[in-house]
C-alpha cells in the first residue's frame, strides 16, 4: 500500500499532501492520510531553502511515504520567479533524494487532466475535486489541494503501471 | 583562521573552490586549498541534484569550511535557464545549511570587482587573477576560476568586517 508524498514547492508557501494507494483499497479510492502547507518564516535564502529540506524530511521520516511527486515546469512568468521556485524546488526534491524516495514530476496540465478532467481547470476546481476524491470535509487550501492533486495523479499514474504489469492486483483490489 | 568554500552554482558543472584566511597569514595573501568542479554526470533531475548536494557536503566534511560564499543572482538569461540554475543553486546551499555554515551571497559585479579591480571583467581576466592571488602554476579551469573568486571576494568582505572591529588582529598577521 503505497504511501505517496505530493509537494508544490514555493518561496513564500510550499504545499504538501499525502495519501495512501494500492491492494488494501480500492484502485480509485485514495485515502486521505494529511495536507498543509509550510508557511517560509526565515528571512534569509538559506535559511528559507534549510526550511523547505527540513521540514520536507520531518514529513518523510514521520509519514514514511514511499514515492514523491512534484509538477514539473515548463513556463514561467519572469527569470526571477523561476529562480525562486527552482531554489524552493531543489531544496524540496534534495530532501526526497537525500531520504532515497523515487521523485516523478508530471505536467501541470497532467495533474489537472488527472483530477479534473481538463488540463485547462483553475484553482478552485482542483480544491474541489480534491476534496470529493478523498472525501474530506472541507476543501483544503490552495497549495495544499495542488501537493494533494500531484499525489492523486501519481496514483492514477503509477496505478496504471501496474494495472499493466499485474492487473488482477488491482482487480483483486477492486472487489473489496 | 577560518576556511572559505566558494561554490559556482550549474546545471551541468558546478565549480569549488577552498581557501584559507585569517590571522596566521598576511591579510591580503589568502592561501590556497583546492578547487575543481563537480560535473554532473546523473540524468534525472533529482539524482542531479541529490550528486551537487551530496558533493558539496562530501566537501564540507572534508576541507571543514566554516564559511559558504555564493554568487547572487540579478538576471537570467530566460525562465528556464533561471529554474534549472534555481535548483542547482538551491541543492548547494541547502548542503551549506545543513551542515550549519553561514552562507553570503556576493553579486557577480562585486566577485569581479574584488578579483580583478572591474565589474566588467572577463571570464579570463578572472582565470588570470586568481591564479596570480593564489599564487597557482596553471590558470584554474573556469568554474574552478570563479568559485575561487567568490571565496576571495568573500575573504576580502569578511576581512574588512574584522578589519574594522579588531585591526590589531590583521596588523599583526600582516607583519609576519
Amino acid at each position: 500500500m503505497p504511501i505517496i508524498l505530493g509537494i508544490d514547492p514555493g518561496s513564500r508557501v510550499t504545499g504538501f499532501g499525502i495519501i495512501q494507494v494500492g491492494n488494501g483499497l480500492p484502485a480509485n479510492k485514495p485515502k486521505y492520510i494529511t495536507s498543509g502547507c509550510i508557511r517560509i518564516k526565515q528571512d534569509s535564502l538559506d535559511l528559507k531553502l534549510k526550511q523547505i529540506f527540513d521540514s520536507v524530511g520531518e514529513l518523510i521520516l514521520e509519514f514514511k511515504p514511499d514515492e514523491f511527486a512534484i509538477e514539473s515546469v515548463f513556463l514561467s512568468k519572469n527569470a526571477d520567479s523561476a529562480l525562486k521556485l527552482g531554489q524552493a524546488r531543489g531544496a524540496a526534491i534534495v530532501a526526497a533524494s537525500h531520504y532515497a524516495l523515487p521523485v516523478s514530476e508530471y505536467p501541470a496540465r497532467k495533474v489537472k487532466q488527472s483530477v479534473v478532467g481538463t488540463g485547462a481547470a483553475d484553482k478552485s476546481q482542483v480544491q474541489h475535486m480534491v476534496k470529493m476524491m478523498l472525501g474530506l470535509k472541507i476543501n483544503p487550501q490552495a497549495d495544499a489541494a495542488d501537493a494533494l492533486a500531484v499525489a492523486l495523479c501519481h496514483a492514477n499514474t503509477s496505478q496504471g503501471l501496474i494495472h499493466l504489469q499485474g492487473a488482477t492486483t488491482i482487480a483483486r483490489g477492486r472487489l473489496r
